[in-house]
């Protein structure tokens, strides 16, 4: 339980704020690169911040204020030309730097124009994992950390978005929850699946957590059953043979999804899942093209009912979350032993605002480039992922699924519902199997 | 004409304010019985509290607060598990009582939980007509007045659900208001049906009001016209044969009809409309299952025009009390003659929040079990429901209204738009009629 | 730049703030006078004022209160009867002047009622052009001032209605900003139409304004072209031979167009747009009859992404003003040259409020009923729309458009998107051309 005040602290993200401040020492996901290659000017909102996100020849991006310093009007609805973002009110146009570079009216006076007078905020942007990056803090920038996941080559990538109505942090706390797994999803699927005779999955008897230079790993015992249920299990991890990942500032990563629930402002959170479904150990590795990855808005609400989604995983996820209110209230919740990250988490949280506000770096600061090169991370059972399914667990899987029926978690079905169906056929394709007669549960 | 604070205390419904604690001695119907036949789980807001309605196996309900004390998250996207109500996020669960029944990770650690900090608001539900009501009030509870319609057993019932953006306490004056019947129904239906040339109906040439235990008779004078209006005529009733009634809390019973305006917040109301349509009177008689009683929620607005709907009398109700505003501002009225079972209405209520402050029973309240069986009504033709309708009357209104095509009022006709064609089907069957060419109006 | 108070000051309507009182000095088109011969009832907001406008038998207009006084019902949703408009709750009953004319119930008890305690705000109404106009301030209402482009007889007029999410002055302040042409209508559609290799039109050099008795004439000089580029040109024009009129209080006039900015309320602006399409020379003249000027509603975004339109030059123009915000932040903007007109236009409108102040009365007012005869106007290349088009001008533009494929502005394209097809086909069959096979850019 958190006093107001707190939860206040925690939950704001505006310019200025002790959050904000710290949110602003790291790199944002913000679109995907294939997005703005469709394309060429996105308005983004990030942190609080209008912002207007454009794609120049060269294949770079410019990321500035959304507003012209003008008079006003939104610059999304402008175009590249060339290099520059043009307004398309009056013509003034403006570089990947904020400097004005265009006033073409003014221009034409006696005066020259006085553009040096005229500049937008601007903010730095990198690209990886098909995903273009942005970093709205002071200089200098730290670097965008190069996460060994960017690198693998035995999965299929995919980026889902997602925009939620609440707070992004009661979204990240989740990440530090490994309890939820056994109720959210694994008993919430049994009891959709059969709801007059669901068959609850063993119990989480303990959980763990151990901190890391870029976040924490969780660790948990479940029990072990006599008879293993139908479907999924998941089963017990010990952190310091690797886990689920809680990464700063707001990630979670198992290495089916990295998971990045990115603050639009203080009552909205971008879900971005980057989703690597694993192929079989036999089919030849190689990266996708990076500026290629494909990517999908995923729906939050099912349009015929209004009602948030609940068919996947993801979807369970925003349904918790979004349940808990715009701004989740931390003065009245009864935390137990299930909250142990949770805890954890809030206070490493005051903690690095504190060392923001002393003007250090917060954890998880990246700034040495030798260091900045495919770095590891201590995933549970990494080997599934860098090297593929063995192509009998695999089959074994398939078999598993048509006959339960049930979701699973086999890193070659989708985390949320919505996907084009085109996406699983080219994932079919590439792993070599027949297209299944029913791509998913839904 | 009242004070702005006047206003305002007629006006809101919340824990602690005067009509919130006064309608908290009462009893509410919060949904249709089959409803949580179809769907176990609902959420409900009522008196301006999120509340989570649930079936148990038995058939019984619980009505609990709507978010789960660990981590506040929706526990309404739960599931029922035997008798208790599951949130979806840990698996912690909350018998009917709001008592802690289950925290799965605590009771599996060294503490063994603690259940006994972790509970809920819980509040008492009962069922009768078809309909689930809850009490929200202080200990102990009144009785659920067994008024003698839900036991009749000459009609064919249904209950229709409908959401207004308004407040509650404008609906439940329209009860007392008998001239509005003329104007809004009748001549607005005379209108409609020929707009060039309307046959306004018998004027009203005064209203009468009397007091009784359970609430107000409405009488009125009406002209007695030469020649009889085409279609439906409403005439004159004394108030010591019975009427038209207006019920505490905010109930009108005509008979044909009971009508629930249920406070959900300041500024929306739940109308609940408990329809009685009169069968033959050669049709045996027989009671509804009351766990079987159909419902359906009728549309407000025009969906092709986003305008609200005029074409029945339900309707014309909620667009004029829709267009008082989200709450009437009544500092600016300019009350008469007509007004006066209104003013009424208005001191009794002020009186009984002065009794609920000094700890008394408000008017209605029912605490003698010997008393609460079948308790009779002052309603006026009242034989037309416990009989049934006399045939000959029966196919004279069925000719009439081949003839007219004016929307009726005679107990076979829906009082809402939007009706299910099943319904009226099935009525026509009971009632042993050729289904009609055009099944209504509109 | 202005103060955060100045910039309130220009954006508030309401009554009693010195914007509201200047512009409560005027008459406001309020609806096509065909619609109220499709609807005999209208719910109109002008002003920040909730108002009903009725048609009585003998097509003249009421411009009444919409909320009745008795208990507060909205009376559009009423009818009227006669030449009143009646209450539907109970039948209370208004002429045009706001009378209380009818107290049915009232009127049948020994008082009679009392009417003269019972009237509402009553405004009067005027039509020209095929427009309702309504003035709201006080006695002795100008004169409505008699342009004459209402006498023209070599076009086709439509009325076009679009509400704004915005305030009035932002989109008032396009009428004396030339250089906008330039961009976000000319090289706006160069991008659209050839995004890889646009043609930019010929720049603006300077700008110039003259202000005469009923607004202002908006100059311009612009670069002579060696080759003049393709599709529709504008060029220079001095403002002693006439140009593109900003009249008192918010009218935009080119001839092809007069564009209203009727003021909602402080946040939305219903835009009318009376388009003047000119016909052929060698088509007889003859004014269109006024009651039956078509009108369409002109939708503001693509129904499929929910975008604002840009396809049109009047979607253009929503699309600057909307991207302003709600109301425009003129605190932060950087005027230059360009914004010379838009300087001079809020200079003259601080004057006019200082004016109206001391009880004088502002520009453009009309009190002289002989001078009130097809008043005169400045307008650039005027008999193009007093004679017509010469049909071998008509004949190239018309073959140009078919090459291009760009949007024209040569008087017989429609300056929205989303006209209904009969229009077209209407004008085309009074200019003698057969039907183009794409009607219509988008």
């Amino acid at each position: 339980m958190l006093s107001a005040k707190k939860n206040q602290i925690l939950s704001e993200v505006g310019s200025g704020t002790p959050m904000g401040e710290l949110l602003r020492r790291y790199w944002h996901p913000i679109a995907p690169v294939l997005e703005l290659g469709r394309r060429s000017v996105k308005p983004v909102k990030l942190l609080g911040e209008d912002l207007v996100l454009f794609r120049k020849p060269d294949g770079s991006h410019g990321l500035i204020s959304r507003h012209c310093p003008h008079r006003g009007t939104d610059l999304s609805t402008g175009w590249v030309d060339g290099d520059i973002m043009r307004c398309p009110y009056h013509g003034w146009a403006f570089d990947s730097e904020g400097r004005c570079a265009s006033q073409p009216f003014e221009e034409a006076g006696p005066s020259g124009g006085f553009r040096d007078k005229a500049g937008v905020s601007a903010y730095p942007t990198a690209t990886l994992g098909g995903l273009i990056w942005a970093y709205l803090g002071p200089d200098p920038a730290p670097l965008l950390p190069d996460f060994e996941l960017f690198s693998w080559g035995h999965g299929f990538v995919e980026i889902i978005m997602t925009e939620l109505p609440c707070n992004w942090f009661q979204c990240h706390e989740n990440g530090m929850d490994p309890v939820h797994f056994e109720w959210l999803h694994l008993n919430g699927n049994a009891v959709r699946s059969s709801p007059a005779d669901p068959e609850y999955v063993p119990t989480h008897l303990s959980i763990d957590f151990l901190e890391f230079e870029h976040g924490f790993v969780n660790g948990r015992v479940v029990e072990t059953p006599v008879v293993p249920p139908k479907g999924t299990y998941a089963g017990t991890n010990d952190v310091s043979e690797g886990g689920i990942l809680c990464l700063w500032p707001y990630t979670l990563a198992s290495g089916n999804t990295i998971e990045f629930r990115v603050p639009v402002d203080d009552r909205r959170t971008l879900n971005i899942t980057w989703q690597y479904s694993v192929l079989p150990d036999d089919v030849p590795a190689g990266k996708q093209d990076q500026d290629e990855i494909p990517f999908w808005y995923g729906p939050l609400t099912d349009p015929d009912t209004g009602e948030i989604l609940t068919s996947h995983t993801g979807n369970q996820d925003f349904s918790a979350w979004v349940g808990q209110g715009a701004v989740a209230d931390r003065t009245t919740e009864s935390l137990g032993r299930s909250d142990k990250g949770i805890t954890l988490l809030r206070r490493r949280y005051f903690e690095a605002m504190e060392q923001v506000a002393r003007g250090e770096d917060p954890p998880g600061t990246v700034r040495d480039p030798e260091a900045n090169v495919n770095i590891q991370l201590p995933l549970m059972g990494k080997s599934l992922y860098t090297e593929g399914m063995p192509r009998r667990v695999f089959e074994e899987k398939l078999a598993a699924r048509k006959e339960s029926g049930l979701f699973g978690i086999g890193g070659f079905l989708t985390v949320q519902a919505g996907r084009p169906d085109h996406l699983q056929k080219e994932y079919d394709d590439i792993a070599g199997v027949a297209q299944m007669p029913a791509a998913d549960v839904d």
